[in-house]
C-alpha cells in the first residue's frame, strides 16, 4: 500500500519535472532535457511500481504518517538529481539539502552565488516550495484527520476553535477549495509583482516561494534590490499566505464576520502589528528615515513569522533587540492551518490562555475554569497534546543545538539560529548562517541534522519520529489490529 | 499579620548580623562595628514592630506568598546597607545586587576584585547563601503547603512520588530534621575541607556557600587555586547538597533501600555522570590528561547542575559542545526538595515520562496509561501544574531576555546566559558574564531585571508573580473570602 502510494507520489513528481522545461524553452537552456529526461523517467518508474493495486486499500494512521515521511522524502531524494546532473550542485548532499529545504518550504541554502543557476534550476527550486505547500495543505487534509476523525475535525484539533462550516461536508470538495485558494491568491501575487514592474520570471519565482512560505530568492540580495513597492506587496503576501487558510474559507462562502472574529487570526496580526513597531522605532537610527525602516521591518517580521525567510536587508548587523525579536518570531511562526511553520500562534494562544487560567485557579481553587478560543472550550486533550508538542519540540530542538556544537564548534549563536531556521522552516537565521551567509559551509552530517529538522518541523514532528521508532516496525501486526478495532468502534 | 512575620525575620536578621562580628574580632577589623551597630539596630526595629500581636493570626495561601516574597526583599534591603555603609560596595544598586544574590543562592556577583572585601563582609557574603538556602529549606516546608496540605504533601508534589514516611507527622519535627541534616553535612564539609590543608576561614565560607547552592567565592580565581583534593571534596559536597532532601531523611530513618530507590535522584547522578563523561572527553586535548579533564569536568558539572556556580576554570574558553552542555544543565537544575535551582530534574522527569506516554497513545490510542514515579502514579493535577511551570518559566525567560537585549546592545550569548545564571540561580555565565567576568557593567535597569529573576527563579516563580500581580491586592477581600471558604471545607 505504501509503496503503491509512493509510486502515485513518483509519477506526479515526472510530470512537475516538465514545467522547468517549459523554463528551459523559453531561455534555451540545454538543462531543460535533464529535466525531460528525468520526468519521464520517473513518469515510467511510478508506472511500473504502481501497475499493481494492492489487495489491502484501507489505510492507517501509522501508514499514513510513514508514506507521508516516506513521500518528502523520495520527492526530494529524486528532485535533487537535476542539480546533480547539471552540474550546477555537484554534491549530492548538498543538492538533497537544498531540495528538502525547498520541499518542507524552509528556504536555507547551501549556495552562496544563487545567480549562476540556469533558469530552470532556479525555477525548479522556487516550485519545490509551491509543491511543498500544497503537499502541506494535502498532508492535513488527508493523514492528520486520520489522527483524529474528519478533516473538518483535524482542522479544528489544529486550529481549535473556530467552527468549521458544517456546509462543507466532504474532503475532496474542501481539498479543492483549498487549492483553489492557494493557487488565485499565488496568482493574484504575479500579477501584482508583475504590475510593480518586477520581470515575469522574477515575480512567478518570488511568488511560488512566498505562497509555499519557502524563501529561496533568485538574486544573491534576496528581494533587497527590487521596488519599494514590489516588497510591500511581497510583505502582504507573505502575510496573507501565514493566515489560517479557515479564514479563507470563511470568506469565500461570504462569513466575513465569523472569519474576522477568528481569535488566531487577531492575535497572529497583532503579534506582528507589535513586532513591526518596536523593529522600526529599534532600527530607526541606521535607516534614511521612518518610511524606509517601516518598509524594512515590516519584510522582515513579515518573512520570519511567516517562516518564508526572504531578507532585503542583513538584520544581522540590526540592534540585538530587533535580533532577539526575530528569533522570538522564528518559534512562533504562522497560524496553524497555513502553510507557514514555527509552533503556530494558535499553539501559543492557547499556552499563554492555560497560564491565565492556572494563575486563577492558584488564587481560586475552588472555581472550575475552562480555557476558551473563538468562544468554544478548548478540548483538554488539545491543551494536552499541547503541551507534549511542545515539550517534544524543546527535546529534539536541544538534541540538534548539542548535536551541531558537537559537529561544528562554531559560535553558539550561529549553532542556535541553525537549528531555529531550519526546526521552524524558516531559512537564514544569525551569524555565520545568516541572511548574506548559507549553509554550504558546514560538516555532511550537520546537513543532514538539520535536512532532519527541516522535515520534522514541516510534518509537524510525529511522522519523522515514527520513522525512527524503531518499535513501530517491529509491532506491525500489533498496532494493525488496533487500528482495526479502533475502525471497528466507530 | 505580613508586617508581624517581617518584623521577626528584621529581628533575626538582627542576630545573624552578630555572627560577621565574631569573623571581625578574630581579623582585628573595624567593619565590625558597622555590622554590629546594624545588628542592634535590626532588633530594636524588629522588637519595636513586632510588639503588637495581631489579632488574626490565621494565614492564607495569598498572605503566605506575599510574605515569602517580601522577606527576601526585606532580608536584602537590610543585608546590602553593610556594604553600602562600610564603603565596600560603594553604590546601593550593586549592593542590593550582591545581597539578592547572596540569598537567592545565586553567586553572580558585580565585584571584580572579591579579594579587596573585608573577611567580614567576605563572611557576610558567604553567610547569605548558607541563610538563603536554609530559607528555602523553611519555604518549602511552610509555604508551599498551603497550596497543597501538609508538607508532606508538599514534598510529594514538589518531588512527586517518594511516599514520604509517615512516621514523621509533624512540620515542626521535619523541619528541625531538615535542619539537622543540612547543618551536619555543612559541618562535615567544613571538616573535610581543613583536613585538605584548606585555610579555616576558606573552609567555612566556601562550604556555608556550598551548602546553599550559593557560589559566592572568596579568591578571584573561584576555587581554582585550592588544591586539587579540596576541589574534589567540594565537587562531591555540590553534588550531595543537589541532592533531594528526602533522600536524607530515608537515610536518617535507616531506610536505605528506599533511598536508594528515589527515581529521581538515580535520573539526576546518571545525568551528572554521563555530562561528564561527555565533557572530559570534549575538554581532554586542552587539558593536563585525563584525571586533570575529569576533576575539571566533574567540579563544572557539579557546579552548575546543582547551580552552585563555583568555577575552578574558565570554561568560557571550552569547547562548544562543553558549553552548551553547561548551558543545558544550567536549565536542569538539581533535584526538588534540596537548596538547588533550576527547572529540577523530577519537572524535566515527569515531562520526558509524559512525552513517551503520548507517544504511545498516539500508536495506542485505546490504552489507558499512567505516568508513574517511584511506582506511584502521578497525579493529572502534577502534570498539568508541571507543564504550565515551563510555560510561565518560558515567558518570564524570554521577556527578561528581551529586556536585556532591549537595554544593553551586548551579543546574543551574553544576554541569554546573563538571564540563565541569574533565572536559575546559578552565577557565572557565558561570555561577558563568564566565569572570570561579572556583572558590574551593566546598566542598573537591567541589574533590576536580574535581581527580579533571581527572587522569581528561587521562589518558584509564584509569589513573585502575584507580588506583581495588581488584581490580587485589588481583589484582596474577596480572596480571603474564598479562602476561608476552602479552610472551612476542609
Amino acid at each position: 500500500m505504501i509503496r503503491y502510494v509512493l509510486s502515485h507520489i513518483v509519477r506526479i513528481e515526472g510530470l512537475l519535472l516538465f514545467l522547468p522545461c517549459l523554463v528551459a524553452l523559453i531561455y534555451r537552456e540545454q538543462q531543460g532535457v535533464i529535466y525531460a529526461g528525468l520526468g519521464l523517467i520517473c513518469i515510467l518508474l511510478g508506472s511500473f511500481l504502481g501497475m499493481r493495486r494492492p489487495q489491502n486499500n484501507t489505510f492507517y494512521l501509522k501508514e499514513g504518517c510513514i508514506t507521508t515521511a516516506l513521500s518528502w522524502l523520495v520527492l526530494s531524494a529524486i528532485g535533487a538529481l537535476p542539480f546533480v546532473i547539471t552540474g550546477e550542485i555537484p554534491d549530492y548532499t548538498n543538492a538533497l539539502f537544498e531540495t528538502i529545504s525547498g520541499f518542507t518550504t524552509t528556504g536555507s541554502s547551501i549556495l552562496s552565488d544563487v545567480e549562476a543557476l540556469s533558469h530552470t534550476s532556479l525555477f525548479w527550486r522556487s516550485f519545490t516550495h509551491w509543491v511543498g505547500g500544497m503537499g502541506i495543505l494535502v498532508f492535513m487534509l488527508a493523514i492528520i484527520p486520520m489522527v483524529g476523525g474528519s478533516p473538518i475535525n483535524l482542522m479544528r484539533a489544529e486550529s481549535p476553535g473556530p467552527e468549521v462550516d458544517k456546509t462543507m461536508p466532504k474532503m475532496r470538495q474542501s481539498a479543492g477549495l483549498l487549492y483553489i485558494i492557494y493557487a488565485v491568491l499565488t496568482l493574484a501575487q504575479i500579477i501584482l509583482l508583475v504590475l510593480s514592474r518586477m520581470p515575469v520570471f522574477d515575480a512567478i519565482c518570488l511568488s511560488l516561494g512566498t505562497a509555499g512560505t519557502g524563501g529561496f530568492g533568485i538574486l544573491n540580495s534576496s528581494v533587497g534590490s527590487y521596488h519599494v513597492l514590489s516588497q510591500w506587496i511581497i510583505t502582504i503576501f507573505m502575510i496573507l499566505f501565514g493566515i489560517n487558510f479557515n479564514f479563507y474559507y470563511f470568506l469565500a462562502d461570504k462569513k466575513a464576520r465569523k472569519a474576522l472574529a477568528m481569535e488566531e487570526v487577531r492575535v497572529y496580526l497583532g503579534i506582528v502589528l507589535l513586532a513591526v513597531l518596536v523593529v522600526t522605532v529599534n532600527i530607526l537610527p541606521m535607516t534614511a528615515g521612518f518610511f524606509d525602516a517601516l518598509t524594512k521591518s515590516a519584510f522582515q517580521v513579515g518573512s520570519i513569522i511567516t517562516t518564508t525567510g526572504y531578507s532585503t536587508t542583513d538584520f544581522d548587523l540590526w540592534p540585538k533587540l530587533s535580533q532577539a525579536i526575530l528569533v522570538l518570531l522564528m518559534f512562533i511562526g504562522a497560524c496553524a492551518g497555513s502553510t507557514g511553520g514555527g509552533i503556530k500562534v494558535s499553539r501559543i494562544w492557547i499556552l499563554f490562555k492555560s497560564i491565565k487560567k492556572e494563575m486563577h485557579l492558584y488564587l481560586h481553587p475552588r472555581n472550575v475554569e475552562k480555557v476558551y478560543m473563538d468562544r468554544h472550550p478548548v478540548e483538554h486533550d488539545t491543551m494536552r497534546s499541547v503541551n507534549i508538542y511542545l515539550a517534544v519540540y524543546i527535546v529534539i530542538f536541544l538534541a540538534s543545538l548539542l548535536g551541531i556544537c558537537a559537529i561544528e564548534n562554531t559560535d553558539l549563536v550561529t549553532a542556535f539560529t541553525s537549528v531555529a531556521a531550519t526546526f521552524n522552516n524558516i531559512g537564514p537565521g544569525l551569524s555565520l548562517v545568516g541572511p548574506t551567509a548559507n549553509f554550504g559551509w558546514m560538516q555532511p552530517v550537520s546537513k543532514f541534522i538539520l535536512m532532519f529538522d527541516m522535515l520534522a518541523g514541516r510534518l509537524e514532528i510525529w511522522p519523522m519520529l515514527l520513522l525512527f521508532y524503531p518499535r513501530l516496525w517491529r509491532n506491525a501486526i500489533g498496532l494493525r489490529n488496533s487500528y482495526r478495532r479502533m475502525e471497528d468502534g466507530r
